[in-house]
């Protein structure tokens, strides 16, 4: 069983190899629970792809601390690591976030996104409680070919940004929030619920699965001429 | 114990005929799961309250056919009827709200809080995925001394209103969506977590509430002239 | 305030006739809870936006004959109907459907998104359950632009689909199921997990919302030659 | 995007210097997460609103410490801080507590009002249990403009008060409890639920938004002389 | 395995005979999703308790009218019937009820406790919303062996009562309400919260579990003359 | 894709022909929402597997009549139905219930047993309020290869069978009951937290889930002499 | 308003000195949340009721230490602690518990029923995968005034015992359990489901509750000689 | 009551000793919220039961380490520990795990089938992001007695799995994930609504009891020549 080339048997995981020919790209380390040592399962994937940044997420303190030690470009506040050279950007991905606290999950969504292989630019702190912040950034939002919208409490940027625009949109609930949040659910709820159509939704803080989306729509669709976005 | 003159024992009710006294505003009759005879209290309540209209609402089709026969006035799209003259406006209220679906719920909170005695103000369909809507009637939420926005599945449109202005805000989640909306559970929640600071949150659904709470502080403000706007 | 050329007032309902200029896509007739004459807003739409196919989804079987009169192409497994001449397709979505029971909702993710521009391949009963009837698909399924499956009970094709392909990936839980599924809940809940990386979700039953998003991510990328596949 | 004077742009966080104009009352510093550098946004905040007290809420230990460094005055039992003059009290509200364990929320009620422009009345440990410790207090509650009602475990209390006066009600539940009371969600579900007409709730702790809420309808209304009850 | 004499055998059910002997009452006919020739079972209890009245609850119209036939007393609000003669009481039980709408509840509790040997005093339509209503009926609530209270939407009730007096106390939250009700959740939460030291609670809507639960405590109790309050 | 001979593409549904290759057991007519004629496809899997009886559940009445005209055994308390012989029994089954309004499922279990080619014995009515009934059957429990406990309300019986025996044991929690019991959330909550060692569980009403799992369990143990039990 | 005597102001409280005279029993201290400062209120109450214990419940560790400088008895498994004589019992209560994680909640229901002035027999380790241990005290049961049944996990123990005997039993759920048992809400909703009559239900691990109302009943029932079972 | 032979009473337990004989099991230690001391009742059991390995299950590091000095065999991955002989393996069981987070669990339910006297078999981290992982053991799930399979995010392997086999198939959820997750809920829920016939299921994480379940399958059924498959 452990023969075959598309597996690395490592004893504790069986990393798959194969992803990249299957999917387009290569597996991720998802360090959630995961010990400085088994994080280093990332240079097992770096040897595989070695001209194509591979990507650890959910990283604690003394993993980064660790994968520091290994040379990769470690990134705090998305608390996550890269190893190898980022891809040339082909399309653009936005990632506009509601509140300072969304911080975290909005930039695992950047980095991802840029790793996976799109250009990537991001718009901070534009809740509807002030909708002027965001009607000013209206052009940017306009330009890109997808949109990553973050936001925690109540939830309701997607629907507003969904009503200005038909960029395919990705929502993505935080855990931002206090007593009847229970967690991000309201912001979850909310999003589901969304009243601008075409607005789909990943989970609660997963800035990671929404950037390999939008990512992915973003090569395909290229329209523009993939030049990164100031 | 029945000889109390604050209550009148109807058998199947014990009409609480002190509450005008006590808080400003007569016993309404709540409709739901109640006969066409037993709504008939609305009568009892009228006579011990002559000069000044009073509520029945949650009306079935039958009780508000029953009703008609007792010369109240009916309102069809809030299944609610009243009898006897509506106060002479002070204060006034608007009442905002997103969608279509969401009339049946402004309905009741507007009869309700003209019955309470505020003028009231309805601006219809304004929901968020198309804010120029909104942003055309900006003006008129800002005249008004309270304001009551009413909405369904994700329930953004306080958060956008509250963030626009400071006229108290009082919520009114309804029940419309599907799915994951869970009966107006996610409008409820966003609600309850709005970034905007100081919106208030009534029921599922709960028009007479809003209707009650906005009347009180309209009536209690009355800045502006007291006439209806229109 | 009804003088604005983007919104027309038909008294229930303010039309965002607007929307297509912001979003490249007319409003939708959403027709649960409507009567027949309130779908009549069709025509409004229609009027509006003649060379292009409106849309009116969740009729009722009162709404659907009544549209009929008008003219329109019905769908009866989708329970929806269009007027106008559907759009010559860019791109192609595939909509993959686990079980029978799943076909409405199937059925109104691929209306929607043909009407919206794509074209459209559907793929029908390959839930996990059977692997080889999906793995004799799985070429067909690398082949498009953007994929929509379609699951109820565990929700767990998805998963499944988006670890054989990279292609952009939206799943639609579906209320099929009983006891436990809490009308599509557990499904839903599924998908939010998914161990695929990328997968993004919409509401329970929304098939008209993974229909528009995935008609725009096709019509952009249209990396292909358009034609609908067979 | 950056030079919007309405905006000004720290890094990590966009403050809306425009709030006041807009909605009365400037933007608020919520500290919960935030480092106590981060809490130093306070001075930013006084900086632009000199003759009036700005607030930060939910502070940790080590960013009270920090706080007070800045001269700003301390609540302990609020976990907050104010930096500059309280405004002159126009109006008045009373804060209602149920027991000693939902002190902090009332605190944060309280201050918040404070800060926002009202006069406030603090009565405290007026549970249900003991219904004489209410009644005793009858004629404060009615004297005021507008009441804050908090209480956790079931949640009756702004029943039994929204039964005894027409004063607008604003009602606080809190976390305390434990089992079934589901982090407060038991005495949320009871305040939503409540039978006392015009009852009006705020997400659960959120002495804040209740504050907020309260002194923007006893502002409005001043129909006393405003000064402060004792 | 049919022989024991403590078990009847009817096909589709084992009556246990032995219950009387066992816990002092026989078992009851729970009459929902039964057919009118099942609800005949009644007949059986009877002719084993032929000197005590046996009883069947959640009864359809049909079940109704088909124990009428029997013989039996119906109790139209309470949908209940019973066969047989009620015992001479010993002990007392009070039925308060909030609001007019909980009255099938508590007349199922209140017959319950009937047919299990306690005298019942019923008071009704006291919710918390008009104090005045409780506290003059405080002296009848002092003189029990045992209470029932019955409330729905915010469940109140129980807390109040519980703190005027040291009557043991069985609460029954009904599923009076809606929205955020739950179908009675809200209640249920709210007594198993209860501030008030002493409440125990039953099941959403089950009259008859605290009708046998007070009866068993009056019975014992009996510390009154034991005759039927009026 | 259709000339697979595993499949038979039925145009609503693709049958899955070689289910019984790979698992040991064709595939199942689920009947809900199926139209009478949708239903017919039990005939398809007749053709395909003459010797050995197939299943239909969760038939409508409509449904029922239809496939008693294919000449199939209906069972009319299971809602089910067969065409084609049973198996030969291997293995014994022992379908233990709690109460008169568990049998539709408790019916469903022990025909779906049999059909799946084990010797199914049914034991009704030992609910634990009546210990007795349980103790007298004992011995029967002991004898049998796998235990399928059937239970509503709150669910204990599994917990207290499992503790008299080692016979593997399969819980299936029904939605019988009302208000709290959450249409069968909390009889399946309590048999997953079950005390007793090795209680596995199925979803809410599924006895067909659980007479497929014990028939493979008793047909693989085979160790009495599989003739049906009495 | 602190002039009154039934209340003594502590500034951070006000104790209720009245609740003995209404209800029969002192105020309590409830720990949770309290310093140990604070918990010296016990003193307090002790002063005013110096010739009957008075009770502190859910003490932390640096509270126990605290009230033994007090001269309190302390209770370590129940971390409760009592101050003055334990009344003379009247009347009996058995505690009965399933496993020997339920040994705190168990312990604080019986020194709270003691407290309250009742004789007291515990019965522990007795949960239903074991029958025979409770079949071995069923004459222990049959004995007392009230029972108290506690449970954690599937909460299954009170239907058995409540089959067995007609003696009143509050039933109290614990969070002993993981997973599913969703911090004792399994067993809480098992417990309100129960199919034995006559159950009644407190708070998840609300020992205290259950103490209370038992030692009320048995206090009045008080049938046997009132001397403490052994 | 404490003579009976069936019991062993330590003061805070009551050793169930006859279980062995009434299941075939005896009694297992569960360590959670033991202390080292009271984890020293395996030697108790093994006093017992000195010829076949008992176990202690959800071990402390300091129980883990507290055992060791008494000889007993530690298992640190699934945190538990077993004192004497394993018995010979009797049919086998394969434990098939989704990704590297489940180890503990499939340690846990590994180590209790082979204490509970099957062989067994572990196959790892094939979850259904990468199908050819688990299409390539096919043929060793196939082999055994009774398969265990262990996931935990969507939970979708046992489904897959289900589709690939007729063997006994018990589904245990894991904890991991996070956000929607909601501690396993979302795994819980997909495996009870698994479209795979006869999946069954139990409690999150509980390794333990699917251990049990499986091992009580393969004993009886030992239809290979029970030696432990490689």
């Amino acid at each position: 069983m452990s023969e075959d080339p598309r597996t690395e048997d490592l004893g504790f995981a069986r990393v798959d190899l194969d992803r990249a020919a299957r999917t387009g790209d290569p597996e991720v380390v998802y360090g959630a629970g995961k010990t400085p040592e088994q994080v280093g399962i990332l240079r097992t994937l770096h040897a595989k792809h070695p001209d194509r940044a591979v990507l650890a997420t959910r990283l604690s303190a003394e993993a980064l601390h660790a994968v520091r030690e290994l040379d990769a470009d470690v990134d705090l506040v998305a608390r996550a690591a890269t190893l190898g050279p980022v891809p040339e950007p082909r399309g653009s991905v936005a990632v506009v976030s509601a509140g300072t606290s969304d911080a975290p999950v909005a930039a695992e969504a950047a980095l991802t996104a840029r790793v996976h292989g799109a250009g990537v630019h991001e718009i901070r702190d534009v809740g509807v409680a002030g909708l002027h912040r965001l009607l000013a950034v209206r052009d940017e939002i306009e330009r890109v070919d997808c949109l990553i919208v973050v936001a925690g409490m109540e939830g309701a940027l997607p629907s507003v940004v969904g009503g200005l625009t038909g960029v395919p949109l990705v929502a993505v609930p935080t855990s931002v929030g206090y007593g009847a949040s229970f967690g991000g659910l309201a912001a979850l709820l909310a999003m589901l619920n969304s009243c601008a159509p075409g607005v789909t939704v990943v989970n609660i803080d997963n800035g990671y699965g929404a950037g390999v989306f939008a990512a992915r729509v973003a090569r395909r669709t290229a329209h523009s001429t993939s030049s990164e976005p100031t």
